[in-house]
């Protein structure tokens, strides 16, 4: 493995030496042979813990069968870390997507809700991706949910609260009724940096793909005619919105995918759309927990969603994202892709759904590792930003030989595989509408070139240095 | 880290070499400089899942710390795989313990409940201590279990139930009054192996410490007087009986330990033995989920436990295992070291209790890597036989905008940590008073030795091979 390793590396230096010698003599980038273009492909599988990745491996290739993730060469576990909203804040120790997008991005650790920003005091952390702008790097962002949503936002945006997408919700957010948050101080106006949508179109990003046209609808703070889309096309985002336009979109040279309004729809769903029910317990057992029967939600398969139709898939954006990131005469790139809804459909105790993202995520993966494997200097990192809800729990009680009817508390799913089992998938952290997140250490994956720089267990703001050191952006 | 390594193999080469020419010139052993003694230590963390490990982590070292198994260089991640109860089976995807422990034991698959043992036609599967017994190695069987237990007892047993643990229990086995299954067959007086403690009694085993001194109270089958403990002290078992007899133990040469009746008692519990609770919402709540509020339970610290006085440590049950498993005449060893309340103190909803056990196993862990420092030729693996009930949730709940009472409808310990911060953990997969095992691959460690010898990800049954291979039993 090492002869191959070395191998790898004197193959990759001789093919890039050339390139380096003619382009980068323009600027102040190290010429040393050893310094080729470098690219960074971070994967993020949004709420992808081993409880999800082993529903998705049973379901999708079977109990023996092995995910193109399980596959890499590199693998290691990434401790979650957030904290109080106060300077000095005492540790929280479940996060959201926002605090953990943050600390990958800028290696700092922050508060729930927080886009880039300090908890305590709303100060600006700079993202590995503007970082990587100012040194020359094309830089992109994949998602399946909006791209103004908190894992893509964390990366180009700054922000107290992730709600604050577009400029018609910086000033008060309402959901049912409740009062959310707002971003009232961080408009231009008060010499903020404006909502997320609009940070978006202003940024120096080259791609942006994925959902949430919505935000970018509203006019752009100031302006009496132009929307925060037509701002984007201003600032010479060339924009498509369906799978179509992005299969035939030329070489441009930079690009704004949206394409649906909110979070895009995803590829699988629960039979008829069903998601995990409550078991059903008879009248004699609400008498006592040791009488009467229960029935346990009916079997399902899961089935394409019909919504998906039309879609871009996850591998089809990351194709179209590095075809326009890889340009000679930069020095590399930074790209991140995010599969969002594994995590989103947990929320909604919908494990079909999760099983199809995590698969999305999976084919994202063959096409940067097809990219790694013709552009030796790429990093490509796999890893989740938080645990989730569902859990893999027995179809038969371990204690089924007590003669009284055992199930959960919460809801369940049971799910036919396609090797003819059944799975059964339970989501109990909450009573609400949307279940929580959980506070497990995640998975982080990497192709050859993580070997000996990601360690096997880390902290979210280390995977930051870890790219940032890849990059040479120090 | 290379040139460590190299020269670490190097010194233990030198080291070895004259033992090898010398003592293994009797046998068929390779007798080439790099085949000096070999030993394996194996360490599973029953039910020790990500989410285990991140609670213990926070609890004992804080959110930024980390615990000594974070510190091991290779990490990967393992699936389990279990099938029905029958010659070709499908896969089932919740497993317990027996039949873990026998896929690591013996590198197959079988069902639940199962000690080394083929599913649908109880064919026995040889062991990798027999299979090293037989070459010639010294093995030994650790664990804060009675050593009975499942995860033992696949070490060096066979049996179609792992209830079988005595001479008295292999005919009918009740558990208020719920009949739980029997070994009828397997009876010496039908040609069977015996009990799982006769078989320890009469193994080839040079250590078993742990509890489970019930097991050994009853006469061995066929005998008017002689019980299994002295079955086994008629086998050549030094025995002894608490931790100042361990202490004080010769240098001899196989050591049965037995220091409780059952399961040892654990290092840590709940504050006044408190476990998780249901989190009690008002009687409004009762009448819609909107309405009411809800007391979730009252924050707790973790205290000693006083049963775990006069115990012996997991690190000395260790420590006393190599002392007497390292002898220069053997090829090496085999060991395995369970901490087994991890899992058991998570079914009784007691996050406490796993706490202070994944401490215990650290602490083995410690004992492990100090003994391979010095005896380089020596892997060390920590692993988890399948994930557990336990979810790390919010303090605060991702919605807690949102005027309803939101809580889990399982039960919930909050414990106040020593950093400061609070910590809740949530129990939810049945009504039952046991908690289920869940699915999710978990984790595996290991020390610079299984560095290209364990793949990042791999299944039960390779572990086996990997240990097969490490102690060239092929």
């Amino acid at each position: 493995m090492l002869n191959k390793q070395w191998t790898g590396l004197l193959t990759a230096t001789l093919l890039y030496t050339n390139v380096s010698a003619t382009v980068w003599a323009q600027g102040d980038i190290d010429l040393t042979p050893s310094s080729p273009q470098r690219n960074v492909i971070l994967i993020i599988g949004d709420g992808m813990d081993d409880q999800q990745i082993t529903i998705a491996r049973n379901y999708l290739v079977g109990a023996n069968g092995r995910l193109l993730l399980d596959e890499l060469p590199m693998r290691g576990a990434v401790q979650i870390l957030a904290i109080e909203d106060k300077l000095g804040g005492k540790p929280v120790y479940v996060s959201d997507s926002a605090n953990t997008a943050t600390s990958i991005a800028t290696g700092e650790i922050t508060s729930r809700g927080r886009i880039s920003t300090r908890a305590g005091d709303n100060q600006i952390f700079p993202t590995i991706a503007e970082i990587a702008q100012q040194r020359g790097f094309r830089t992109g962002l994949v998602s399946t949910a909006s791209v103004t949503d908190a894992t893509p936002a964390a990366f180009a945006a700054h922000m107290s609260a992730r709600l604050c997408q577009s400029p018609d919700l910086m000033q008060e957010v309402f959901y049912s009724d409740v009062f959310m948050g707002d971003c009232a101080q961080e408009t231009k106006a008060q010499g903020g940096p404006g909502s997320i949508s609009e940070q978006l179109a202003e940024s120096k990003l080259d791609v942006i793909l994925g959902g949430g046209s919505q935000y970018f609808m509203p006019l752009t703070e100031g302006s009496t005619s132009s929307t925060v889309l037509e701002t984007a096309r201003a600032a010479g985002f060339t924009t498509v919105a369906s799978a179509a336009e992005l299969a035939d979109v030329a070489s441009v040279n930079r690009l704004l995918g949206l394409f649906s309004p909110d979070t895009m729809p995803v590829r699988l769903r629960g039979e008829n759309g069903r998601k995990a029910e409550s078991p059903e317990a008879s009248w004699l057992n609400s008498i006592h927990r040791y009488l009467g029967d229960v029935t346990q939600p009916a079997a399902m398969v899961c089935e394409a969603n019909p919504d998906f139709s039309g879609m871009p898939s996850l591998s089809e954006m990351t194709d179209a994202a590095l075809h326009i990131l890889d340009r000679e005469e930069s020095p590399g790139f930074f790209l991140m892709i995010e599969s969002a809804s594994i995590d989103k459909q947990s929320h909604y105790r919908k494990p079909c759904g999760s099983i199809g993202e995590l698969e999305q995520l999976n084919e994202a993966l063959a096409s940067a590792l097809a990219f790694a494997a013709s552009h030796p200097n790429t990093l490509v990192l796999v890893t989740a930003d938080h645990s989730q809800a569902a859990q893999l729990v027995p179809i038969d009680s371990l204690f089924r030989s007590f003669p009284i009817p055992i199930f959960t508390p919460g809801k369940l799913a049971r799910i036919e595989t396609p090797e003819g089992s059944l799975m059964a998938i339970n989501y109990a952290t909450n009573n609400f509408s949307a279940e929580e997140h959980t506070g497990a250490n995640v998975p982080i994956f990497g192709n050859q070139e993580a070997i000996g720089r990601v360690p096997t267990f880390l902290s979210q703001p280390e995977i930051f240095e870890v790219m940032r050191d890849y990059l040479r952006l120090d």
